[in-house]
């Protein structure tokens, strides 16, 4: 019941600071989005930013959990792989009318300054995206998808920070254009034979 | 005299927003750093959002000029002058102990949801940030230093989003390694005959 009560608190703060940002978003303001007492926010989090810190885990979570579902989908070649967590993600993002982006990636540029404990979470969980990405693009060279030449370390952290950029210029354009762009030059360019 | 207060407060409120963000930062903060009467923002400013807007402003004429000196400098190449521009840019944020990233950039993340004022605005200035690349790939194009089958126009706005993604992990990396990578990657595969 108690662990109920700390998801209730992280999943209604997940929701506000994906759409708002974690300095413009208050804490009274997810406990009445959560429905949960005022008092439980300092029974399981220290303080604003320890809260962050497991709001990350939250993310983290979320995000492996689709990753691990396309990634582990046998059926797929490890560039299909890619191209179906792209286009799974650009649908996902239409249906929300091209808001909000990467928490991570976000919390990455507002907090990656102000915090070092937050600063050194984020390159972890950075870190971890890149390490999926590297572990599929092994097996498209396995495969022959990609090239033997092609710097696989470099180019999964290419990968998640241009994806990271685009997501930032489809805020402001509010279409899907910088993701399609961002498509095409990743699989015309880089992960090609 | 008159402008010269209102200069003050966008030059202290650009050096406070670059570092904490927009929302992170309060009016009496500006002004204080300022040294300026507390009564002159709002004879400049309808409010905060129309300060941030002149903010862009700000931060777009610093940028312009920067990129306007270097890809006007004649004795280098189009491609070196954008080698030139991305180094000179290294160096800068190595000086800043890579911390704060590209306002413009921060401020899509930050604002692109949370105001449409905002967020036509930021996407002005990214397109004109793109249209300073254009230019140069079309120079590029001519002196034969890059494809004939690259789409200049896509090119340009794919280069500014993986910078401003690689400036958002290059705060949490704490190194310009995210900016040499971006800077490999798009010589290496993107801009080359």
């Amino acid at each position: 019941m108690k662990q109920d009560t700390k998801y209730k608190i992280l999943e209604a703060g997940a929701e506000i600071v994906h759409r708002k940002g974690f300095n413009h978003t208050g804490i009274k303001e997810i406990l009445d989005a959560a429905q949960v007492p005022k008092g439980s926010f300092y029974f399981y989090f220290k303080n604003k930013e320890d809260f962050g810190l497991h709001l990350i885990d939250y993310f983290e979570e979320y995000f492996s959990n689709i990753i691990k579902d396309i990634f582990n989908d046998s059926s797929l070649s490890p560039l299909e792989k890619i191209r179906t967590l792209l286009s799974t993600s650009k649908e996902h993002f239409k249906s929300m009318d091209y808001c909000c982006g990467c928490p991570i990636g976000n919390l990455a540029q507002e907090m990656g300054d102000l915090s070092p404990a937050f600063q050194a979470r984020l390159k972890k969980s950075v870190d971890s995206m890149a390490d999926y990405y590297r572990e599929i693009l092994l097996q498209a060279r396995e495969a022959g998808e990609i090239s033997e030449k092609l710097d696989i370390k470099e180019a999964s952290h290419f990968i998640v920070f241009a994806w990271h950029g685009a997501l930032t210029h489809m805020k402001i354009a509010k279409s899907a254009e910088p993701l399609e762009i961002q498509e095409r030059f990743i699989f015309d360019y880089i992960l090609k034979p």
